[in-house]
C-alpha cells in the first residue's frame, strides 16, 4: 500500500475543510456571538494537520483499490475528528465523544442528535453543524457516482448505461468530470430551495440550515421541535418536495438537465421510489386518521413523514410514536428502503429492493421451467449476474449487522424497540428513530459504548458497509 | 392438469388419516369418555370421503411437476379440514376457525394452542391433537427428503451427495424406499423417547403424547403448563435430547444406521446446528443469569428454552416472557433459524443460514479480487450456483412475507411484539410466540381473520413457501 498518497488524498481532504470551516466562523463574527475563536482555532489546527500530511511528494500516479478503501474509510474518519474540535471549544459538548457522534452524524447525513437544546446554540455552531450535512451530502454523490466506480467496483449505479461514470482507462479526469457537474446540480437546487423557504416566510439563517439539511438528507434543524416548529404549510410542502429531490438518482438529473426528461419517468428506480412514498402515505393517512378524524391533517402529518424518513432526511413535523402501531411499522420499514443510489439519502436503497422482488420473482419462473436461464432485467436490460450477487449479499449483510448491532446495544440497558430503531436509523443514516431515541427525544441518554458504536454505524451505512469492513478483513492485508 | 391422479391421491391420504383416527378412538374407548362418538363418525366420514376421491382409475404414471404442488398444497388442506372434526364433534372449541387453527398447528407440527384448558380435555382429543404433529412430522420428512427431490426441485437435500435422494429416471420405487427407510427411523426414535420418558416417571399417556410433540417438533403439550408441569430434571433432558435429534437431517441417522457416524459428525449444517445451541444456551445462561443468581437453573432454564424453539418444537418449562430482553431477542432470532432441512424442524433450517454467511463472505473476495470466480463450498465441496439462488431467495421470500404478514396483524389490534413474534412463530412452525401470544398465553384471544392467516402461514412455512405461494400465481394455470 501506498501510504504516500493516502496521506496527499487526506491531507487535501483537511485543506478543503478548514476552507469550508470559514463560513461558520463569518457567520459567528456577523452575530458577534463567543464561537468566533472555537472556529478561528480549528481552522489553524486543521489546516496545519493538511498541510502537513499534504507534505509527501508522488508521482502522477492511480490510486489503487487498497489505497481507495483507506482513503474512503480513514477520510470520513478524520474529517468527523476534525469536524468535532468547535463543538469542543464551543462547550456545545462536554464530551469528546458527544462531539464526534454529533459531527459523524453530520458528515453521513443522518441527522441523529446527542444537542438537547438546540436553539441556546450559537449561530456559528448551528450554521456548521447544517454545513457538515451538505459537505456530506456533495462527499456521498462523488463517493457513489464518480469513485465507486471508477474503483472499478460493481455499483448499482453501473445499471444506467447513460450514467456519467467513468471507464477504468482514463480515471481522474473522468472523475473531475462527473464530479463537477454533480456540484453544480446540487448547488442549483441547493439555491432553489433557499430562495423558496426564504419566500415561503423563513429566515435566511433558518432557509441557509435547513436547506444544508435536506439537500444532505440529513435532517439537523436549527429548531428543538425540528421542522414542526413552524407549522407552515408553504414551509413543509417545499421541505417534502427537496426531501424528495434529494432523494433521487442525481445522474437522472444530469439527463434531465440536457433535456432528456424522459430518461428520469422510465427509469425503474425512481418508477419504484415514487410508488413507495405514494402508498406508504395512503397507508399511513387512512390508519392514522381513524383517531385525527382530520383527512387533510392525516395527509399533511403523513406524506412529510413518510418523505421525512423514506429519504433517510429525518425532519419531523409531529411526534410520529404516538402513532398506531401500523403506520410506525410502515415508518420502520421505510428506514430500511431509503432513497435511491446515487442521492444523498442513506439506507439499502430502492434499486436493490426491487432487485430483491425481482430475484424472488425469479425463482417461480424456475419452479415451472427448471432448466430455464432467465436474467433479471430491469427497464428491459438486463441486469449481469455479478451485480445482482452484489445487491443480494449488500441486502444481507445490511440485515445481519443490523441483527448483531441490535443484539449488542440490548446488553446496554436498552428495551428492544429503542435499540432495534436506533441501529436502523443510524445505520441507514435517518436519524430519529422509536422510544427513547425517537422524534420527542435524542441520542443523549446513551452510553458512551452504544454513542460509538452507532458512530460507527452511521460510517459503514453510509459507505455502503463492504468498502468499510473490508478494512477489517485479514485478507486486505495481506501481500 | 390430470384431476384425477389429483384425487386419487387425496382419497389414499384421507384413507390413510381415518386408519389412523382408530387410534384415539381406541384411548377414548379405553378411558370410557365421551369423546368415542366423535371420533367413530369422524372416521366413517373421512374413510368414505377417501373411497370416494380414490374412485377415478388411472393408469400407472408419473405424477407431474403441476399435479405434484397441488397434491401437496391441498393435501395439507383437506388432512387439516378432515382432521378439525372430531374437535368440533366433541365441542372441545364452539367455532370451526378454532378446531381448523388447532389441526392446521398440529399437522404443520408447530404447537400453536387456541385451546384455553388443556388439561379439561377428555384423553382421545388429547391424544389425536399429539398423533397430528407425529403424523405431520412423518409427512414433512417423507416430502423434503424423498418428494421435494423426486419433483426435480432443486433443494438444499440434494446438496449431500450421499443422501438416500431418489434420481428423477425411477421415480416412485424409489420415493417408497426412502419413506420406508424414514418411517423405520422416526419410528425407532419415538419407541426410544417413550421408554425413557416413561422410566424417568411419566405416565405411558404422558409420554406417548409428549413424545408426538417432540419427534415431529410440534409442541402441543397435554398440560397447561407444558413440560413446566412436571418440573422434573430427567424429563427436561430427555426432552432436550429429543428435540435436539429431531432438529437434525434425518438423512444422516441413515448414514450413522449403516455405521457411518463420521458422515453425521462431518456434516457441516450439523456442526453449525450444534454450534448456533451451545452459543445460544451459554449467552442466554450469562444473561439471566443476572437476575436468577443460579448459575444450574439458568442453564436448565436457557438450555431446555433454546432446544425447544431452535428445533421449533415449542415446549415450555417456565414463562420466557419475563426474561431481559437480550434473551428474548436471542429466542426470537432463533425462529427464524429453524432446524435442519430434512428434519421435522420448520423455519427457514440452518443449511441456508449458513448459505447466507458464504455467499455474504464471497462478495468480499470479490472486492479484492473482481475478477475471480469463486462458488460457495460445504464441506470441500462446491454448491451448484442454481442451488445457491433457490436458497437465498427463499431466505429473502421468508423474510419479506414475515414483514407483509406482521404489517397485516397489525390492522387486527394487536402490538407490535405480539404481530411480529406469532408471524415469526407461525411461519417457522415453532408454536408460542411473545406478547399475547407468548408462553403464559395462547392464541385464543384473535380474530378469526387472524387465526386463518396464520395458519395460512403455518402451512406456507411447512412447505417452504414456493411450493405453496406457486399454486397462487398465473403462470402455474397458463397452458
Amino acid at each position: 500500500m501506498d501510504l504516500r498518497i493516502i496521506s496527499k488524498t487526506l491531507g487535501r481532504l483537511l485543506l478543503v475543510e478548514s476552507a469550508f470551516l470559514i463560513f461558520p466562523l463569518i457567520v459567528s463574527l456577523y452575530y458577534q456571538e463567543s464561537d468566533s475563536k472555537a472556529f478561528l482555532i480549528t481552522i489553524i489546527i486543521t489546516a496545519l494537520s493538511g498541510l502537513l500530511l499534504n507534505l509527501p511528494k508522488i508521482k502522477k500516479g492511480i490510486v489503487r483499490y487498497k489505497e481507495g478503501f483507506m482513503i474512503v474509510g480513514v477520510g470520513w474518519l478524520i474529517v468527523s475528528l476534525f469536524g468535532a474540535i468547535p463543538f469542543i471549544l464551543a462547550d456545545t459538548f462536554t464530551t469528546f465523544i458527544d462531539a464526534f457522534f454529533e459531527t459523524v452524524s453530520g458528515f453521513t447525513t443522518t441527522g441523529a442528535t446527542v444537542l438537547t437544546n438546540i436553539e441556546s446554540q450559537p449561530h456559528g455552531i448551528l450554521f456548521w453543524r447544517g454545513l457538515t450535512h451538505w459537505l456530506g451530502g456533495m462527499g456521498i454523490l462523488v463517493f457513489t457516482l464518480a469513485l465507486l466506480p471508477a474503483m472499478g467496483l460493481s455499483t448499482v449505479n453501473i445499471l444506467k448505461a447513460e450514467s456519467p461514470g467513468p471507464s477504468p482507462g482514463k480515471l481522474v479526469p473522468k472523475i473531475a468530470k462527473t464530479a463537477q457537474l454533480l456540484y453544480i446540480i446540487y448547488i442549483l437546487f441547493t439555491v432553489m430551495e433557499i430562495v423558496s423557504l426564504t419566500i415561503a416566510g423563513m429566515s435566511l439563517f433558518d432557509a441557509f440550515t435547513h436547506t444544508f439539511a435536506t439537500m444532505g438528507t440529513g435532517g439537523f434543524s436549527t429548531k428543538n421541535l425540528s421542522v414542526g416548529h413552524y407549522n407552515s404549510i408553504p414551509i413543509e410542502t417545499i421541505i417534502i418536495m427537496f426531501m424528495f429531490i434529494a432523494g433521487v438518482n442525481f445522474s437522472l438529473y444530469y439527463d434531465a438537465l440536457l433535456g432528456n426528461f424522459k430518461t428520469l419517468l422510465n427509469d425503474r428506480e425512481f418508477q419504484f421510489y415514487f410508488a413507495v412514498i405514494i402508498v406508504s402515505t395512503l397507508l399511513i393517512t387512512i390508519n392514522i386518521n381513524g383517531t385525527l378524524n382530520n383527512l387533510f391533517l392525516s395527509l399533511r402529518q403523513s406524506s412529510f413523514q413518510v418523505a421525512s424518513i423514506v429519504s433517510t432526511t429525518g425532519f419531523t413535523t409531529m411526534d410520529y410514536s404516538v402513532w398506531p402501531e401500523f403506520s410506525k411499522m410502515i415508518l420502520f420499514i421505510l428506514m430500511f428502503f431509503g432513497g435511491s443510489a446515487g442521492s444523498t439519502g442513506g439506507a439499502i436503497k430502492h434499486i436493490r429492493i426491487l432487485i430483491v422482488f425481482k430475484y424472488i420473482k425469479r425463482e417461480f419462473t424456475k419452479l415451472i421451467h427448471p432448466n430455464s436461464v432467465v436474467s433479471i432485467r430491469l427497464g428491459g436490460k438486463p441486469v449481469p449476474e455479478n451485480i445482482v450477487q452484489n445487491v443480494i449479499s449488500f441486502v444481507l449483510i445490511y440485515f445481519v449487522i443490523f441483527v448483531v448491532f441490535s443484539l449488542i446495544l440490548l446488553t446496554q440497558n436498552l428495551d428492544l424497540i429503542s435499540s432495534t430503531s436506533a441501529v436502523a436509523a443510524t445505520l441507514g443514516n435517518v436519524g430519529p428513530g422509536f422510544g427513547i431515541v425517537g422524534p420527542a427525544q435524542n441520542y443523549s441518554g446513551l452510553t458512551t459504548f452504544t454513542k460509538g458504536l452507532l458512530s460507527f454505524a452511521m460510517i459503514l451505512g453510509r459507505l455502503e458497509i463492504y468498502t468499510v469492513l473490508i478494512l477489517f478483513t485479514p485478507f486486505f492485508w495481506k501481500d
